[in-house]
This record gives C-alpha cells, sequence and structure tokens, in this order.
C-alpha cells in the first residue's frame, strides 16, 4: 500500500491555512536566495508557492551569483539585528565559492527556521524537541503521526547515507522510545536488520537496495531519496514488488517537496506563536 | 577474559607524562569546585592526583556552596575573558540551586576541556572528532583501541539509559563506521541484538541485565555503570558468569575513575598542543 502523501501534506497545508486566517497579523518567512543554480530556485519558488496557498508572507531577497562570502555574511548580520524579520532561511544550495556551514552557523538561532543551527539540532539531541524540527527528519515524523504509529516497543532501521538525515532522525526516534538501527555500507548483513524492523527508513541513493524478501510483514517502508539515471527514477526501495505485499510505503518523489515544504510553514507558524 | 583497564589507564598516563617532560612549559588545568557534596570532592581529588602524576599544573578554585548562580556565572565569565587560563573545567555535580546546563554552557567552547558544550558535542556529531572528545565515550573508544578491536563491519549494541552517554558514544561508533543498535527499557526484545552484537555497551544501573546466555561467542561487554544496594556493588551484567566465558569484559568500578581522568589529561595535553 502506498502511503498517499499528497493527502497528508495538503492536510497539513489546509490547517496551515485555517490556523493563519484566524490570526491578526499573517506570519512572515523571509529568504535569501543566491540566485545560482537551478536546485535551488526550484526549492525557492515551491516555498513561494506554499506560503501563497497557506497565507504566509513570504519576502524573498536575491542576490547576485558572484557575492563572495563576506558580503553574504554581513547580509546575514544585518538579519540578525534587524527586528523586523522574525524567521529567515538561506536556501541551499549556495555557490562552491561559499561556504555552506559558515553561513548556517551565522544565522541567530532564534531565527534558524530551517533549524540547522547547530544549537538547534542539539536541543532535539538533549530531547528537547518541543520547539522546532527540521524539515526532513519533521516530515518523517509527521507520517508516523498521520498513520497512527506509536513508535514505543518498535524496532526501527534507518539506511543513511548522508549526514545530514540520520543524526537528528535517529535522535527522535530514540526520544519516542524507539529501538533504533543504524545501518551503513559497512554493516556486515542489513537483511539481519530489516527482517525484525516494523519500520525502516532508508536514504542511500542506491537503486532498488531495499527489497520485498528482506523485510518483515506489515513493516512501514520510508523511502527519503531516489537516483535519475539515463533520465529514469530510482528508488533506493523497489516500490513495485514491496508495494504489491503486506506493506506500507511512502512513493518518491512525487510530492516529497510539498512534505518537507509543509514542515517548513510549520516551523514558521509555530515561531509566530511562541 | 578481563579487561585490564588499570594497565590501560597507567599506560595512558605514562605516555601523558612523558610527553609532558619534554615540553617547555606544563600545561596548565584549572578548575572550579563548589564545596559543597561528597561526590564533586571525591572526583577533584582524582583529577589532582593524577595532574600530579603527569606533571600537569592543576589548579583549584573553591567556592562556597552558598554561591548563587549568578555569583557561579560571573566567575565563569571572568575565566572565559582571563588570557592566562586556556582550559577549565566546573566541577559536576553542582548544588541543587544552580542549573548545571546554565552554568556548562557558559564556558567558551575554546576552554571547555571536558567537551561537554553544545558546540562541542555538535563537533562529534558531525564527524568532527579530531579535536577531544568528552571523558566517558573517550575511554570506550580508547578500549577498543587498546585492544586492537577495528569498529568497521562491526554490529554494536548499546543498552543506555541516561542522555549523556549514549549520544556521544552512538555517534563516534558510526563516525567509525559501526552498525549501532540503540535500545532502552521499551525494546521488545534485548536479546535479539545482543545475540549478534560483537560488542554490547551497557549503562543502565540494572543489576545483573546482561546474562552470558544473551551473548554471541567472543564478543566484548563494556560495563559502564553499576549500583550499590546495601553497601554491595552490583553491575549491569553478570560478571562473573560472562568473565568464565568466552567474552572479554570490563570491570566495573575499579580503576574507571583513573580511566575517565586519563581522558581529562589527554585533553588538556591535546588542547595545549592545538
Amino acid at each position: 500500500m502506498i502511503i498517499d502523501w499528497k493527502e497528508i501534506a495538503l492536510n497539513i497545508y489546509d490547517k496551515i491555512k485555517a490556523k493563519v486566517s484566524l490570526l491578526e497579523t499573517k506570519p512572515c518567512l523571509w529568504a535569501i536566495l543566491v540566485w545560482s543554480n537551478s536546485a535551488s530556485i526550484r526549492y525557492i519558488k515551491q516555498k513561494q508557492k506554499w506560503a501563497d496557498y497557506t497565507w504566509i508572507d513570504f519576502k524573498l531577497i536575491k542576490l547576485d551569483e558572484n557575492i563572495n562570502e563576506n558580503e553574504l555574511l554581513k547580509i546575514v548580520s544585518d538579519f540578525n539585528k534587524d527586528k523586523n524579520i522574525s524567521w529567515y532561511i538561506v536556501q541551499l544550495p549556495l555557490p562552491k565559492h561559499i561556504n555552506e556551514n559558515s553561513v548556517l552557523n551565522s544565522i541567530l538561532p532564534e531565527k534558524d527556521v530551517d533549524w540547522f543551527h547547530p544549537i538547534n539540532q542539539w536541543k532535539i539531541l538533549i530531547w528537547d524537541d518541543t520547539w522546532l524540527i527540521p524539515c526532513t527528519p519533521a516530515w518523517i515524523m509527521n507520517i508516523f503521526e498521520s498513520e497512527y504509529i506509536d513508535l514505543v516497543w518498535k524496532n526501527v532501521c534507518v539506511i543513511w547515507r548522508s549526514n545530514i538525515v540520520w543524526k537528528p532522525i535517529t535522535a527522535l526516534l530514540i526520544n519516542a522510545w524507539a529501538t533504533v538501527t543504524s545501518c551503513n555500507s559497512k554493516t556486515k548483513d542489513i537483511t539481519e536488520f530489516t527482517k525484525k524492523a516494523d519500520i525502516v527508513i532508508v536514504a542511500v541513493w542506491k537503486p532498488w537496495l531495499l527489497k520485498e524478501n528482506m523485510l518483515k510483514k506489515w513493516s512501514i517502508i520510508i523511502d527519503v531519496w531516489f537516483t535519475v539515471i539515463d533520465n529514469e527514477i530510482f528508488w533506493d526501495a523497489e516500490t513495485d514488488s514491496i508495494n504489491n505485499s503486506w506493506h506500507k510505503i511512502t512513493p518518491v518523489p512525487g510530492w516529497v517537496w510539498a512534505l518537507t515544504v509543509a514542515m517548513l510553514m510549520k516551523n514558521t507558524l509555530k515561531s509566530y506563536k511562541k
């Protein structure tokens, strides 16, 4: 069975819109975009679109792609000081001549609605996840919520490659009292762990790594990434065979962006209310 | 087989002493102690003893137990500004009327030789563990090094209760490419995971939780905590039965403090050299 995250995403957007409509002033999300590559422009357009949909003000500052790191840091510092700007994001990826971490770490933690700052990430790790959550781990947790999945007593297997996703998602799962195994490309036998997992989260860019015969009946598969080879999309999980059996699986890509951006809007509204 | 960490600890101290003897000026470790409870005084005495042994200068500031949080924060702020103080620790536990986190988070990350500050903890999580490591996870990693245990391809099971230990140790193990399962009191069946673990790390204050029949042959057990009931010490692992079989196990308590403090001296020397 495919988990319909289009429905989940639209549900969230409608709820946000309903809440915003009751507010006296609209929440405002500022975004800094260095106009350089098609990925960052594509992402920002999604954010613009869904901010409009939920009646959140969206103010975009476009910077020339030749801007250097110091100039960008100066603008971030101005944003930190500006009392009219409550929360903002710097759209990634940045051009290669700019160090992304230096920029992200100079955003004031209180204004960092993406929740990327070390201090904010650390809050998740010390169980303080009552505040905000970064968007990718947030939508994964949101799917569990939408599907009424209680994580206590559950075995979860996280097969990861990137550093960005496993850390907060592992921490959030552990905070929710799940038993979590973190597998990687040097794991002796991944099947040992997937076979007994109630939930498998996979994010490795390996076409069809996860197959139906590696899974336990009735397990739930969250497939976070996909690979494009010769214009064809390959998921980390072999969606067709898994979907035809006892499992619930998220389709990728489809509405993944809508769901990720929904979490950003949710963070914006949450910040506004605090 | 018992892992002889007295030997491991003494080895480390002798190496540190040899290195310090070659330096032109001695590294100096400052410590702030609020003179209140016997635990913190006992800990600080260990640090004094081993600093003396390794020829590291140890300067202790003793504060009255009635000091309030603001007064202590003022002293921390003075320590941060003082150019003669390169690294220092605030001895835990602090009296109950003082918020430990507020104090630890106000120590300048560059002077925080215990490596407790959020920014420093975060560095471990992003794989930047070339700098310092907090003392408890550090000695665990040190045992693997002393025993020539390569963590790649290994299955490690961490059974934890406290928030302080599992986070950095899980991160360090994952950084070293181990496959790590984090179990807790809500895990359906811990034996499922311990049975296939090459290494089990246990820190839950549950007398004899881990028994020989829950383990795989030749596995290594790191037992971090112990419980005292009626003046008798109970380990988390049933040391006697496990020791009589195919496993390697760390004895607790014995030299655990010596090993922990050895890591603090190692951090001090490492900071000095940077």
